[in-house]
């Protein structure tokens, strides 16, 4: 493990020999997630890859918000805004509460502030790393 | 702020008054992410809303693997188990490095461990959430 050296896309792929251990692979395949996790974080994840509702996730990690509030800060319609607020809340990623005749939205918990927050942190050492990469 | 109740799904959408506080929309604008970082989180999240990568990351959580590691331990073949390490290290979420005739894969970085992790806490809590859910 001292000799570890990560390569760039596209250099490598498989190995050029086959080589398993089934002890190890009995031992990891008891620590795998249940199938229906995995479908609830990866309809989960589908529903963060999308550029809009970054923005609005964006937005409700620094404050809870009304729908105009959103719509007024991403420059987006009110109308625009209530559908995708209405696609994060059915997985659960933001929720809303009446104040009087306000409604406001907020991250439905910790775990998508910190989800968030990681996300944002591999996305700008990517591109803290990019003039690298680029030199070749 | 002190009676805060969060409403159900479908139950509350928009205010019914307008109300915008200029300085804090001004405020909160100032501390969006870039649009280059949201295209970059937004196509990140969606690489992973898919069930196989997030099976194959699963078990990268756990531990370093070679494709065969990987295909024996989720049940599908080597090439499929290829093609998808290939668009997960297209955005960066695995990398891979050899080691004589061996190829093996890793997370990318601690953020797309903690990611995953918040990611699955999410949808535990959920889970263990539903039954209150469904009384009603």
């Amino acid at each position: 493990m001292s000799n570890r050296s990560y390569v760039t896309p596209a250099e490598v792929d498989s190995c050029a020999v086959f080589h398993l251990d089934p002890a190890k692979i009995g031992a990891l395949r008891k620590a795998l997630i249940s199938p229906g996790s995995v479908a609830e974080l990866a309809e989960t994840f589908k529903v963060l890859g999308d550029p809009t509702r970054v923005r609005i996730l964006d937005a409700l990690s620094h404050a809870e918000l009304c729908v105009c509030d959103i719509a007024s800060l991403i420059g987006l319609t009110e109308s625009a805004v209530s559908h995708q607020l209405r696609v994060l809340r059915n997985v659960r990623l933001v929720r809303s509460r009446r104040e009087g005749r306000m409604v406001f939205y907020a991250l439905d918990d910790q775990h998508i502030l910190a989800l968030f927050a990681q996300g944002l942190s591999h996305v700008e050492e990517l591109a803290a790393r990019k003039p690298d990469q680029g030199a070749a």
